[in-house]
């Protein structure tokens, strides 16, 4: 697990290592198909994308059967990650937690390569807010928002729009707002470390402008009260005494 | 920056481009000493620990004067890491945001480590909290303690407990108390891919008699109300109608 396809530079050699010893790589399709030229002689699992627990089930099923399997999971497997799935069918089996024996290989998620291309955003206290409400009630994110722009979290949006959850996003601006300034920076950053590679800065209240460019490819990063832009770039000073002295 | 010294099963192809190009490397001592097989024939700088804003300065100087320069942090550079002092420096001088060029090159942070090792923590949002009051007052700290508590985060606390910071721990602890019961898991990992690895799973309850063995080498993970434990993991679920319906 663990493997950010298509992200060389962010590939970690325990990543590669699994992949190299293990019988049979289980994946979603189009991850399997980024990864063909490290998976030669393996045997293949490939599977569609929103299957995750019927992935995870298969990949438990060769594990009991003795097999050595790799998960591939974008970004960081334990961060939203297959990890979850995998973790949950085991117990749910009532897994002993040896047999078969689980290694989750930490790699690069999108909170972390939206903030190295934005600067220093991530110097305070942050969290992470998945805006999908396929599996947690917007009543519960909602909830989430409201406290993070109260605990003045700089904050991470995941799956923050796609084609059919649109009134997401303008709904998390707007509890935002209602907390933070209109200037707080906002940066929006599409298939970071892949082709096509966008970073976008703007700010709370020009984020109903942008809305359409996000898709389910962009993490949005939102500061917190002393983030600020400089020439392109955004900036968490490290402590709020340091602003005070500094600026 | 980026490189996790130590870690070498989690050193990101990037991290070690760069350190292999750069002509100088500026870090805290301790760490310059860890990769000393890594920068043969390179000019060091190696600086004492809590000199980070001197250490982002010497760098930047070296990088205005044409070096090529690599600024070692451990875990992520961009979360709580150098990368926050460097961008300090550089918005302070009035950076034009191109020359010097920057980088910053995302690792395996604490939290992920951390994750990686307690099983599928991390399924639900999250939030990241220091207990440094150094940079940042109790005050702010203890407010995002309540927000967190309040948004019902997985929360993740860095810099947990030091020889003098001892009483913030507890305080938290107490915190998340008020809305989180005390049979809510959570993980404690000591020195995280090292020597010396310790992952200790244990509840909010009972988190006051292992105080003590937290360190500033300890990450802690603290679930949110719907994490369990089984067999010496810590599994979030991915989403609450999940729980409802397999449990």
């Amino acid at each position: 697990m663990g493997l950010g396809p298509g992200d060389q530079q962010l590939q970690t050699p325990g990543a590669l290592a699994v992949l190299e010893n293990c019988d049979v790589v289980v994946g979603y399709r189009g991850y399997i198909d980024q990864i063909a030229n490290l998976t030669s002689g393996k045997e293949l699992v490939s599977m569609e994308l929103g299957q995750e627990m019927d992935r995870a089930a298969r990949a438990v099923d060769l594990a009991y059967q003795g097999r050595s399997v790799a998960v591939v999971s974008s970004g960081d497997a334990g961060i939203y990650g297959m990890a979850g799935p995998v973790f949950r069918v085991l117990t749910d089996r009532d897994w002993d937690g040896q047999t078969p024996s689980v290694e989750v290989i930490p790699g690069i998620s999108a909170l972390q390569s939206a903030a190295s291309l934005l600067g220093s955003p991530l110097m305070q206290d942050f969290c992470a807010i998945s805006l999908s409400d396929l599996l947690t009630p917007w009543e519960t994110i909602s909830k989430r928002l409201a406290a993070a722009a109260l605990g003045d979290f700089v904050v991470v949006l995941y799956n923050p729009r796609s084609r059919r959850r649109t009134w997401q996003l303008p709904e998390a601006r707007r509890i935002l707002l209602e907390k933070r300034s209109g200037e707080t920076p906002v940066g929006l950053i599409k298939d970071a470390y892949r082709p096509g590679q966008r970073v976008i800065i703007t700010n709370l209240e020009k984020l109903e402008e942008r809305a359409e460019e996000v898709d389910m490819f962009t993490t949005v990063v939102i500061g917190n009260s002393t983030t600020y832009t400089h020439n392109g770039y955004m900036v968490t000073p490290r402590g709020y005494e340091e602003k005070v002295t500094s600026n």
